[in-house]
């Protein structure tokens, strides 16, 4: 039961890494993709389902599940693991994020944030130290550090003292953190598309000496080649026996890029918010299902998928259940972008394994070129 | 595959009957209850997780289906079992009643109902022989006839004549549709609360010899009696080598009173459409799971559930999806019912068997009596 947090990496590809993480609620492979379960749950799916996906590690969040259920409420029930049924590792975000982008009235000074919940209109603080309290209340294996993701765009200026405000609270979380077996405390680099920032950034949380490293403040409105140009930058500074974890990202292609840059784990909505609205992403690149020359197709959305929506069911049905507002319209179509999620981190592990990153996205890149399949006539 | 259309009685209780009946796509143990794909989907479930529930007959519906995607695009498209991905047997309603209570703009007259599509205005025709023919197009293993569902309260004049134009329908239904072997027309009994007026439609759909007998026109506001009362009437009137299918019906204890009398098939939305709602049923009653008083418990739903709900999550977990509206829990609600109804039809089923109904179901209706478990403080 409880192994000790643990980071092998068994090969790699240039910057590229194929690891493992070792948690007291088992393992998880990585690169990896998270499976996005803000309000303890995935939205649209049973874990049984999440799981046979290939997903290993989910992701929770503290400003969501502070507010409701609270985490008191889910510790006295047993800790999230047992009140969403999740038994694998689970990540937690720090709450940072969301305060910033969902609450109301919120004030922000070097104590923290107090705010107005985005339900009931009731007021709250959120610390680094009530951060720390509440991610050990839900029993996060993963613990980040309470942050302010930096807004963009940003001078120079203002991202430093965002970023300097950051790592002085990252200090008080590592002091607040509760150390146990099989869990861990990650930083979160900041420091907007300003390279000696990141770096400044890299170094404080470097001599703190976490467990991890959070990238955060990207995918934020710079931009791919920005946020690519970030990581190039930072990715060399940060520690390599300690995995990396790139926020709230993002498209297939952001993840391929981010990996052959050194990006060890990822989290998005991308996948199940897409799934929800009819939006698939599929080898030959996106396709919205509720488009009218589906209504008669009996292929499959992507015949490469092992996902029940894709070997089950024709687009034409798909098109029917979103043209219905049926429940297994989502259902479906979140059950495959996870899977073409999950999907692809495995070839990008086995593609690190073999030395043939490179080559992978490559073909990665020409199979979505050719667009999505022609409609028959 | 293609298997001769059949319904074998293993053993009766009193009027009760324990039976199988056999399709061209395989067969269902008696008494059932359908699961219902009114669009061609168990709303809020896979198919898989519906048969994993014990259903083995599902109920698609002719209004719905002709409107969108439309009857000759699922024949198109290999048929409903293709299509939705259902292997077993399937029923369709004739769409005589949603034609009632959904579309705008009716004329009814002796040739059949025009009228316009609740969804976008467009008119249409149905008729016996079209309602026939769309039945065949969706490939269901059991049609049933158009008729009127005489609405309530109607007087015995205006019930009389309803009863009377739905039997002329039923002739021409028998015209109208293409024998298969393995597939079934079943007719409807109708005459609203009134003894002699079914007794009359009995007579002329014995006389048609059909395969089944639905009997419509109950659970529409006459109450619990009065449709126990017709059907005190009316069963004993009917051919009892055919099955027997009590359209639309119901609540479990409808359900128990009406295999006490004898019906062997039921369908209703309760399960399902409940479940969305956050109503469950549970062994001890219903139970409305967003009441706060389930915000800290940790007890399942009815822990004599074999369900994934009541097997892996508590109460409070329950109430807290619904509370987010979030979409697992009316997945987890629909699947639970679906669960409940099942392991009520096979308890029925065994107690026919064992010649036990009545004390079955007295046992029901005590477990109900006691009421929800009580809160814990």
């Amino acid at each position: 039961m409880n192994k000790k947090f643990s980071f092998d990496i068994f090969n790699t590809d240039k910057a590229a890494r194929r690891g493992r993480v070792t948690t007291a609620h088992g393992t998880f492979e990585t690169p990896t993709f998270m499976a996005t379960a803000t309000g303890a749950t995935v939205k649209a799916m049973k874990p049984d389902d999440v799981r046979a996906t290939g997903a290993e590690l989910a992701i929770c969040n503290t400003y969501h599940l502070m507010l409701r259920p609270t985490a008191e409420r889910v510790a006295a029930l047993g800790g999230l693991h047992k009140f969403m049924d999740w038994a694998g590792p689970i990540v937690t975000d720090s709450g940072g994020f969301q305060v910033m982008s969902l609450s109301k009235l919120r004030t922000l000074n070097e104590n923290g944030v107090t705010f107005r919940s985005h339900l009931d209109g009731s007021a709250y603080e959120l610390t680094p130290e009530r951060s720390m309290q509440i991610q050990h209340l839900l029993d996060s294996n993963i613990t980040m550090c309470f942050d302010e993701c930096t807004p963009h765009p940003a001078t120079p200026e203002q991202a430093a003292q965002s970023m300097r405000m950051s790592m002085r609270w990252a200090e008080r979380c590592k002091k607040a953190f509760q150390p146990r077996e099989g869990y861990a405390l990650f930083g979160i680099n900041q420091g907007s598309i300003y390279p000696a920032l990141r770096l400044e950034s890299a170094a404080a949380l470097t001599a703190l000496d976490l467990d991890g490293y959070g990238i955060g403040g990207l995918a934020v409105g710079e931009g791919q080649e920005a946020m690519f140009t970030a990581l190039g930058a930072v990715v060399p500074a940060l520690k390599p026996e300690k995995p990396r974890y790139l926020m709230g990202v993002g498209r297939p292609d952001d993840i391929v890029g981010a990996v052959l840059r050194g990006v060890d784990m990822f989290d998005c909505v991308m996948p199940t918010r897409s799934g929800r609205t009819g939006q698939a992403f599929t080898r030959r690149g996106t396709v919205n299902i509720r488009n009218a020359r589906h209504c008669d197709d009996a292929r499959p959305l992507d015949d490469q998928c092992s996902c029940v929506a894709c070997t089950r069911y024709g687009r034409a049905y798909l098109h029917h259940l979103f043209r219905g507002e049926e429940m297994l319209g989502p259902i479906l179509l979140t059950t495959h972008n996870m899977q073409y999620y999950q999907d692809l981190m495995r070839d990008l592990r086995q593609a690190i394994e073999q030395g043939a990153l490179d080559s992978y996205a490559a073909s990665f890149h020409d199979t979505i070129a050719r667009g999505d399949i022609e409609a028959r006539l």
